[in-house]
């Protein structure tokens, strides 16, 4: 299952490929300013860019980095979702590093309806891929839960 | 080629799985119980832990923590080693993050050296599972050393 799973987001990801090249640069422009569009309430976590417009990530070096970080991000839990123990273990780490931030903790099921909505940007996402999307959503949310309240933070 | 390598190294370290069992933790701690014994002077980069002992490294939470994160590091290395652009991401990645430590240069290839003597310790490295490790530890290296320049930073 899990197998399956990874390939359709791979898959679905190589048209949001992370890289120092412009176009793949430009793939994590792209993630911020669908992001700050589509839900401009949401950038209260983003210290200083709080007012930042599509405009205002496309010219931002902040923002070029950061695009690559949440894209790597995606396709690092894409590339070991087979290897369920690892997946896990990454996603736990993620929960860790952003700890200072302070977040709701319903945002970590929610930030997968964001990212497939960008991704339907870059590539049409069939009901198969959708499907295994909102699988990975689904296992993500579980172990960060368990791992907020094993952290004695806020969970849902 | 890639595909081949990353198999071999990732049936290596189902040897040194993470997690949050004790014999996952385990695992963990044991890497850096290696390290610290068998290269005392790279202690160094571990503020406030140049003297300690690998008893030390047993008792320390820190440690047990520090030793989830780099398991986590070298699986997700060899997870996402088949997805080339993906896995030469994540090394410039945690190049940025070790920034802060002033690293010497020769230590990113030197590393794979300490962990394969790690992994020896929780099984035994055939010569094709050996090769693949130095594949991976020689992109890595190439792909940090060309992070560092272009991020201004030493490098070999």
């Amino acid at each position: 299952m899990s197998v399956e799973v990874a390939r359709l987001c791979k898959e679905s990801l190589s048209h949001a490929m992370v890289g120092t090249e412009e176009a793949n640069l430009q793939h994590g422009r792209d993630f911020y300013k669908y992001f700050f569009t589509n839900y401009p309430d949401l950038r209260v976590y983003f210290k200083g860019a709080e007012k930042f417009t599509a405009e205002d990530v496309q010219k931002s070096e902040r923002f070029e980095k950061q695009g690559q970080r949440i894209l790597l991000a995606v396709h690092v839990l894409a590339e070991s979702y087979a290897n369920q123990e690892v997946f896990k273990a990454y996603v736990r780490e993620t929960i860790n590093r952003h700890r200072i931030y302070k977040m709701d903790p319903a945002l970590w099921l929610a930030f997968f309806t964001v990212f497939k909505g960008y991704l339907e940007t870059k590539t049409k996402l069939d009901d198969a891929t959708t499907k295994a999307w909102d699988e990975m959503a689904k296992v993500f949310n579980a172990e960060a839960q368990v791992h907020l309240k094993n952290s004695g933070l806020p969970h849902v």
